[in-house]
């Protein structure tokens, strides 16, 4: 087992990466000393993983709230559920939080926890890749609305991350694909070496190598928690993290919550981040080809769908959380390895991207 | 005017107390410099302060909520309608949103503040004696649920209070004691020079000599101040704040929303905390007497309800958020003038403060 520790002064916390972790009760008990345990799953997790998750809890008073899977669920509505559940069993403001799933119950689990009765300690198991190296890192916790992804939310960090890679056995394929985007995105932005050996070992990782694949998460997860660390609310080099998210966030939305992944779209918008860095003067085509080549071995789309028009992006892109006061802010590349936030972007680079990238 | 710092590090924030302040531009605009302004407001306030909170603002692009008036409309569906507008605005995470009205609005505007894309800057605007010297202070946010006051919320501190004496003028009566249940608090907990001032000066406060009322709005927000500069997140000295709340959050509670204003059940509570402070033989009952005295010469009430039976008083209490592990906690009055959090309350004296107080 690796642990990594994100620093963040009296709220910091272990993140630990590992085979069998979910076995070993005295991670979980470690972090949860309450006489309240409350868990958030949903029904595809749930069957697979909480036995594992209560058993170290037979003492306790434990409330478990099963929400269905997906994205559309991710909502106020859903934080209400889990607020009507635990008043209902008079969880007090010691009861502990278990978020058992992926982005979308670490996030939503995270927000209820970060409101309920203002705040109550909570704890991540995620069971996705993508979560696994991404939004159990942190602190950002949400829902969405109809009208943005993550719109309402907190900061707020966990007791503790506790990543085990035998959830990855059962993951779908393109939740794995849409996983190693993320894991690709630290390489993009400030890793050029991890970048070197992920088109080295995408073999590997698509074959769910154990070793492979623990690597790319602490590797991820140390990324993360170095930017974390240094810009906890995100004004500076935090905001790197969103590469191709502001893309990606108006194709998730474009096109309805649920037709693409949250990485597959971030997929396609690195593509685009690439080819609008390239415009501007930045990066190289070959260097464009080389980020192409590695999400396309990763199994992930790149190019943008069809159906979502210019007008339409810049519109979406609008009310996404990077802007400040109505300008377009967005991440690009400088070369392979570092990101850039530059102050204005042309509109022209832009809506050449928007209007021909991937059309060819 | 007068101005109280509340020293909180990286989050510290003025307040600014005194008559005319609505109408000194300067003081919004130093703390609002946001293109996009967000002003929460209700339907009583509106029609007499917002003018003069949006003058300053002729420029910039402003979105106004105005939700109904009262207790029952702090709820998460209101702050949904917050977010509603501010996202069909494409309102960004740099727009600062203002709380002008009691504690209502207080609570509702800085929770969906907190939340609002993770968190923008809010100014609160608090119109009432009550929000003036309670709910404007210490960070307190959140909206109630059916099964308890507060039960989703946030710490998040304003980045300053604007309290203008001046509203107090169009305060009804009820609402004024109300305001002085919380102020006559501050002697009670940790003030015996300011309990003994207020028996000297109630009918000054009651005939709302600016003067007094001023001095009692100072005294009580730097007793506050300094009890949440001292402890942010509520774990010691912070939790006596609470003195006659939890009697009073059941009162509110089980007799519905509405029936009492907060600050009439929380002077009943108060009553009922410093009867169980004389039957466990900390309290004279000659200060018990003093204590009811004042209360009534600020036109509160003093009896508990007749309908509220103690079976349903240790279940409301049950889930009340100053609970730790399904324990009562209750903060009791060693002396006027000092409160202390007892480990645990014998239910013996609980039972016979609920069953007989109030009913002789």
């Amino acid at each position: 087992m690796k642990t990594l520790n994100v620093e963040l002064g009296e709220r910091a916390y272990p993140i630990y990466i590992g085979s069998g972790l979910l076995q070993r009760a005295d991670l979980l008990t470690r972090h949860v000393s309450s006489a309240q345990v409350a868990v958030v799953t949903n029904d595809t997790v749930a069957p697979l993983y909480l036995d594992r998750v209560l058993a170290p809890f037979a003492d306790r008073v434990v409330e478990t709230v099963i929400l269905p899977d997906g994205e559309s669920y991710k909502t106020l509505d859903s934080a209400g559920r889990i607020f009507d559940a635990l008043l209902g069993k008079r969880f007090s403001r010691n009861a502990v939080l278990i978020a058992l799933g992926g982005g979308v119950i670490g996030d939503l689990g995270g927000f209820a926890a970060a409101c309920y009765q203002r705040g109550i300690p909570f704890v991540q198991v995620p069971t996705t890749l993508l979560s696994q190296v991404d939004s159990s890192v942190g602190g950002k916790t949400g829902v969405n609305h109809p009208l943005g992804k993550n719109m309402i939310g907190a900061f707020y960090q966990p007791r503790c991350v506790l990543a085990d890679t035998d959830t990855l056995a059962t993951l779908p394929d393109r939740e794995l694909s849409a996983g190693l985007a993320e894991v690709i995105k630290y390489g993009l932005i400030r890793d050029p070496e991890f970048f070197a050996w992920l088109e080295s070992n995408m073999d590997a990782l698509l074959a769910r190598d154990a070793d492979a694949l623990a690597y790319a998460i602490e590797r991820s997860c140390r990324n993360k928690a170095e930017v974390v660390a240094a810009d906890e609310k995100e004004t500076g080099e935090r905001a790197t993290l969103n590469l191709g998210h502001t893309f990606g966030h108006a194709i998730e939305t474009g096109c309805g919550y649920g037709v693409y992944l949250h990485g597959e779209a971030v997929a396609i918008g690195m593509c685009q981040a690439a080819d609008l860095s390239r415009r501007l003067g930045w990066l190289a085509a070959a260097d464009v080809a080389r980020i192409e080549a590695l999400l396309r071995r990763a199994k992930l789309p790149t190019k943008p769908p069809e159906n979502l028009a210019t007008e339409r992006y810049l519109e979406l892109m609008a009310v996404d959380k990077k802007n400040v006061d109505g300008q377009v802010r967005l991440i690009l590349l400088e070369q392979i390895g570092r990101a850039t936030l530059p102050r204005g972007i042309g509109m022209t680079q832009l809506r050449a991207t928007l209007d021909e990238y991937g059309k060819a």
